[in-house]
């Protein structure tokens, strides 16, 4: 079986604004450590994928950037879409791609934004959705075990069970969209639920037949592009045909309507560090529950708990205030209430109202 | 009459910390518009006082740094101590200074690290009081008119009305220490306290011959002192006299033992800047009580209100943030609510108890 790494890094999320900005989304940033979430990604994959076989789909605006961090991958390795179209053109042209490249190769589908902390079990766990999709006229879609009533994310709900030696194998009976606290709650509770993680393995040319059933005009599109997949004239391809195909997700535009389905269940320990709230899941805490992203050396709290601050090489001080999160850049001096920092959307919007473009 | 001001700029406050430091105190920063508060002082002088009879006594560290801010000022009216002995010992070396060389001159002695809104009102104040030096053997005092039950201050009763017409002259009945609550009240009732400012007017011969009176030690070693002021032996003199000086305010060692002394009444628009809380008044704010320092343009606040914010150049986006003090240095992000700021003095307290030197 040869196996490819396709990492969406398609993503341009305002939720860790200011650090993240328009020309540098959060896959880019070093949210934790010196790398940045895109180039861990690659490197948690290299037990199992060679750079020579890692992909990268990413926005036009960022495909240099994302070839300045990772110098080991071919050029041509980088995908750059003219614009963003959703995640099933993405997962198509990666599939093309590959298709063309190396026939009956499996592909691993990745967001490029997340963390995971117990890298073997990650590891192992996408070998067995791997074997799956090459052995089985399937796509796999990997459910990670919901450790709290998350509202934000959909979620899989498991069928009958193909294999339960961990990490354990299901049918897919159904997906479900982001739901309320309560439903959440029973999700949790009923112990069948597991959250859509955005994680897939298929064979690129299932996906291809998949497409073709599901979403004809994509699939046209894609084989169109095809010939120039690899070819001198990609750019030119992509620029002419990419912004014409549907935009819709690979969850709604192939795999819910898909009766070929596996789940595999996945505890490696994931978060998709939604926020600048989640850095209290990742930093490192003091007995306050304060956290300075670039360590407890520079941070100097009194009467202070809870709060999550990232402010270069500063020393941190702080001094009667709780639960806040404080983001210094160069150019920007962010404040708010942990609670809230997902709300920075909204001061977003009014900067872009006031012409303030240069902060976007 | 020739008239000196004699600038008091050897504070080292620690509250604007982190924007003051060890190495840049307080008179030396700019925190409303350009020029620091020392160079507002000079500035603000202009119409009475020129450059050239300006005095500036300042500790040894900071020397430099003051001559670098006022190239305007001959370099030897830049007196150093070389060790901090209080105001009556600072007053008395400028006093000395001037009596050598313009015997009869008439000092106005004032705090580098004060703002002033009315500057001809300032002007003609500082008028009144130096003509009143300069005519009777008498040491002459500048009260504020009281703006609210200040704890902060001490208080200046003032006596028999010795000229009504504004700005009203009269003795000075008692000097009171800083007060309670309930008392700085009555006081602001009574309508007969005023803040005692650390504004004076007096011949340099007068002072000296107080200082004769009252603090005979320092006055002998003032006069071993004298003959090396202005000449090459200055600093050397300094070095071996300054250290053995009684240190005692000029309040305690000579004002409330002097018969003679009148307090003249001002109101002029004043303000020790005594923390970053006090800069809610002279910054521009908003309309929910939000101020940057660096202006309104680079303020981005939703659901935020009374904060006042110093970041640079940086634009300041608060979120559902409400009576914060932050600020931003190259080295330092300090956080802490406006009612707190007057006890960042506990955070450099720490600071040092770590080693964190730098810091301080």
């Amino acid at each position: 079986m040869n196996l490819y790494a396709v990492i969406m890094a398609g993503g341009s999320g305002t939720r860790f604004w200011p650090a993240s900005r328009q020309k540098r989304p959060k896959q880019l940033l070093s949210l934790t450590g010196q790398r940045s979430l895109l180039q861990q990604t690659v490197d948690r994959l290299a037990p199992l994928v060679p750079p020579e076989r890692v992909l990268v789909v990413t926005g036009r605006a960022h495909a240099e950037q994302v070839g300045e961090q990772l110098p080991e991958l071919p050029p041509a390795n980088i995908l750059a879409e003219p614009m963003g179209r959703n995640t099933a053109a993405a997962c198509g042209l990666a599939a093309a791609w590959v298709a063309r490249r190396d026939p009956g190769a499996v592909c691993l589908v990745l967001p490029a934004d997340h963390l995971i902390t117990d890298e073997s079990l990650f590891i192992s766990t996408l070998e067995r959705a791997a074997h799956l999709a090459a052995a089985q006229e399937v796509l796999v879609t990997l459910g990670l075990t919901p450790r709290f009533p998350a509202t934000g994310f959909g979620y899989i709900e498991t069928g009958e069970v193909a294999d339960p030696a961990p990490p354990a194998v299901s049918r897919v009976a159904a997906f479900h969209e982001k739901p309320d606290l309560a439903t959440a709650q029973a999700y949790l509770d009923g112990g069948k639920h597991l959250w859509n993680s955005g994680m897939f393995a298929w064979r690129a040319e299932r996906l291809l037949a998949e497409l073709e059933r599901h979403l004809p005009e994509l699939a046209s599109g894609l084989a169109e592009l095809a010939p120039a997949l690899g070819a001198p004239d990609q750019e030119a391809a992509l620029e002419r045909i990419y912004p014409g195909l549907p935009s819709i997700s690979v969850d709604h535009g192939v795999l819910e309507k898909c009766s070929h389905l596996l789940v595999v269940k996945a505890d490696f320990g994931w978060s998709d560090v939604g926020s600048w709230e989640a850095m209290g899941e990742l930093w490192e805490l003091d007995s306050h529950r304060n956290a300075n992203q670039n360590g407890r050396d520079k941070l100097h709290p009194v009467d202070s708990q809870g709060n999550l601050v990232s402010a270069g090489d500063r020393l941190v001080a702080l001094l009667g205030v709780e639960n806040l999160v404080a983001v210094v850049t160069d150019d920007v001096l962010l404040i708010a209430p942990r609670s809230r920092c997902q709300e920075v959307g909204r001061l977003l919007e009014e900067l872009k109202v006031k012409g303030r473009e240069e902060y976007l």
